[in-house]
């Protein structure tokens, strides 16, 4: 069994970056003169929405998979997931020759259920709340003799994440500032190890909904608190951290700016209308961040990772227009 | 005064691009495995819904502000468009320090007419229909003495046109078929003297929508058909060919293939789904009629042109889900 104690490094992010070349897309980093002169900075968007299955997860879940034996993975992968990570193994899985068994709530969005399905996964439905699907996994993994591919408390999945901003700086130089938004923290911490590994004076910041603060909170009280309750249109960050991915960010990470619901959707309608791109509102809010920090990160060059674009498109974040008709 | 009754050529064309080049981007060339799969081909997406004003238009435009001469632009230049083309010449005229007058129907989106009014033109609301529109614009004229750049019968802006495809054959070799959408003939002319001009036997086909199918009766009858009432989601192919771009495409263009409003909006929604990019629904009858004519391409590479991304995001093609509530 290998073991998945300890925080990677830089050189395992390279290490996961020639791993998954052959699987993943080096996705494009795109730029939008318009929202430019919105943030009063000069952003770069690392495009993961265009990345298979529709975001970051893919790199994490191929990397976790594809440095596994053949021996360990005999008896398939499972995981729980709110639905990417789940569409990221299922992927991974089949292009490894394994199967995979993913524990997903039954309120997850429809486009993600049907992702699931479609690359070959066996679905547990479970009720939503991390604990009715720690104990589903749980039962799903007895009987079966799975291997679990946590969706972030990995240090393979953690380096797989961390590829995404490898690229980046790879392709551009001289930027001053990082942001990802953060849920369980896999993206956040896989970016803040290759960003700094890179280059130590750069910042490193976080969005995150302020109806799930629970990252935020965390850093102030310097424990994990767990996500109770999280209330957000992000759906792809309800998460609490883990013990693998806290500690990296209370290092790295110079702070989580909360927004709110109103600047997550008008985030991602920004992202939508200006850049011609669809990205779901967790994505969006890295966005949001930038947009509240302003002063901050004035005349800056920031890289922003753009974690996904799975949406759900007959129930999109602004809502019918006012005096829209019902079918 | 420039003579605009000659044909365009591919050297027109090269010029063009020259021309443009400090101006206009040099859009990327997507794929998607899921299409390709759908299509039974290997599809090559020119995404013009990242051009300048979100659509191919402002090739068109740019080149034909950049080609005139200062005495000629002195009183501006003015145009009659449902939008694409009114926000383009609006932002050429803008960075050739011009002014732009724009005629357009007030039944047009939203977005388009901001988009208008944001590049700085000055818009007079006409009447839905091509009569009001080119009665409002001889008032223009006639008060303003501004120089009229039509949407599409005139030569500089067929060559302007024709640059996306040029850049796309330049980037993508071995191009079996180029499709664009047809509505004045603008893009499709420009895009057939490209294609045929620097690979004679390339096929070059288009689609259009079967609501507004005067283009595909006018090859048939070998005269320009009026579009009289026309119907249709794809609020961009709504006028008439004109007569610079009905004989370049009796000359060039394989076939135009008729498609419906399901098929425009189904292929909306799996540009949306599958590539995560926004796209208007008359960037999508391209796609629409190449999954159309699946048969006749079969194995085949073929270009399309995505013609633009300007979409009103609160009334989507698809209309809100059963069950959806107003507000």
């Amino acid at each position: 069994m290998t073991c998945h104690s300890t925080s990677p490094t830089l050189a395992d992010i390279r290490r996961a970056a020639e791993r998954i070349r052959p699987y993943a897309h080096r996705t494009p980093v795109l730029t939008c003169a318009a929202l430019d002169e919105m943030a009063g900075a000069r952003l770069l968007f690392k495009a993961e929405n265009f990345q298979k299955v529709g975001a970051f997860k893919f790199r994490g879940a191929a990397n976790a998979v594809f440095s596994l034996t053949e021996k360990e993975l005999e008896k398939g992968v499972a995981t729980a997931s709110s639905g990417n990570h789940g569409a990221a193994l299922a992927l991974a899985a089949r292009l490894r020759g394994t199967k995979a068994l993913v524990v997903m709530p039954e309120n997850a969005p429809a486009v993600k259920k049907e992702a699931v399905a479609g690359y070959g996964a066996e679905i547990f439905f479970c009720r939503p709340g991390e604990r009715a699907r720690e104990e589903t996994l749980a039962r799903v993994v007895d009987r079966t003799g799975a291997r679990v591919v946590h969706p972030f408390n990995d240090p393979l999945v953690i380096a797989g994440q961390g590829t995404a901003c490898l690229e980046l700086m790879e392709e551009i130089e001289g930027l001053e500032a990082v942001v990802a938004p953060v849920g369980g923290g896999g993206l956040l911490s896989g970016t803040a190890l290759a960003a700094r590994g890179l280059s130590p004076g750069i910042r490193v910041l976080a969005g995150e909904p302020a109806g799930a603060g629970d990252a935020f909170r965390s850093l102030q009280e310097n424990r994990i608190v767990p996500s109770e309750n999280p209330r957000t249109i992000a759906d792809g960050l309800l998460t609490s951290l883990g013990p693998l991915t806290f500690p990296i960010i209370r290092e790295l990470v110079e702070r989580i700016v909360l927004v709110e619901e109103e600047e997550i959707i008008r985030a991602t309608r920004l992202i939508w209308e200006r850049m011609k791109i669809v990205v779901e509102p967790s994505a969006a809010v890295a966005l949001a961040a930038v947009l509240k920090e302003k002063a901050g990160l004035a005349g800056r060059k920031v890289g922003l990772i753009l974690s996904g674009g799975n949406v759900d498109l007959d129930r999109l974040p602004w809502g019918p227009p006012p005096g829209a008709e019902g079918g």
